[in-house]
């Protein structure tokens, strides 16, 4: 019975889609603006809903909580820094370490400095979601990066797994510190990331 | 008239003052023991109270919310750990950057082996008074070292203080990544902790 109903109003559906893809891109737009212009506190739920003009009754039917936004936000942006990553990492070949590490650190850099949004969210952890999307996405580049440099010859394949995944640990508490210190992120800052992530790597090439 | 009254009342205040102490004291003691046994959720301010055996009318004229006995707390904290620090750098001279790194890094994390709480506080930063207090320690604890490291001839007096302020954050960091992997605090983490502090550093040496 309900599934002949939903048949019946099959013709209608994909504007309906449509409309709701829509929708939910106006309110990652607005989510993504205001949070980058007026940081956390101001990015509420409402006040996304009105930057995207939509109702505040129908922004629960696209997002529950906030919370849900931020995550769709993270996502999003995650998704863009994989691309931007593996762009920067198939490129050119690094014949170095340090070439390596700063095909890492350049693209991630000029990503947060071009998106604040990102950075309020990456270093704000205000949710075990949003800790647990920057976690996953950290494991998964490390382990990346991790055969990338075997590969290339740059270090040796008995190196453990976790040493990638405790120098993107260490990335992300370094670029938070350059990202408080500026909003552009502290050029100082991210130099002595590129030096200690470099000098660290190196005593496994031995 | 008031002063008068104060005086007159001066013989009592002794007692007085000796029971808040002891109550501030009881107080801590039990925020202590609930952080360490059941976690930074359970030790709320009813809770920490009931287990001081204080009646939570009492507990408001010691400690207005939680967060100030979770502050004060890790106050007491963090002035056992910098006199455990002087002991271990002010003892056997360590004649490596490596030895160094090890008088700072054995003392902390037996400490914090020694108090859960301490880690409940510490890497929880829950409150903008906790996050400032630890900041504040590493910024003191981090100048401190490199006036050491600088002294015995570890370091060049030209190294930028920014590099031991970053390892301390790093430190920070990694120890928290630790702690998360098990209670007693992950060796193999803290271990390359280690290495990274020292290979680091040892790039000012050249």
């Amino acid at each position: 019975m309900f599934e002949k109903k939903l048949t019946a109003q099959a013709p209608v559906r994909p504007a309906v889609q449509r409309r709701g893809i829509e929708r939910r891109k106006a309110i990652l737009d607005a989510a993504e603006a205001l949070l980058g212009e007026q940081g956390y506190e101001a990015a509420t739920l409402k006040a996304v809903g009105e930057r995207a003009g939509i109702p505040v009754a129908s922004m629960y039917h696209y997002f529950p909580d906030r919370h849900q936004v931020d995550a769709e936000l993270l996502r999003r942006h995650l998704r863009a820094l994989e691309e931007l990553l593996a762009v920067s990492l198939e490129g050119p070949e690094p014949s170095t370490l340090r070439d390596a590490v700063d095909a890492v650190i350049d693209p991630m850099r000029d990503y947060f400095r071009q998106h604040p949004s990102c950075v309020e969210l990456w270093f704000a952890g205000r949710s075990e979601t949003v800790t647990g999307l920057v976690r996953e996405f950290d494991v998964a580049q490390a382990d990346r990066f991790w055969r990338l440099l075997v590969e290339r010859g740059l270090l040796p394949a008995d190196t453990p797994r976790l040493v990638l995944q405790l120098a993107f640990e260490v990335g992300n508490r370094l670029f938070d510190t350059a990202f408080r210190q500026s909003p552009s992120g502290d050029d100082a800052t991210i130099d002595e990331l590129r030096r200690m992530a470099t000098a660290y790597l190196e005593t496994y090439t031995a």
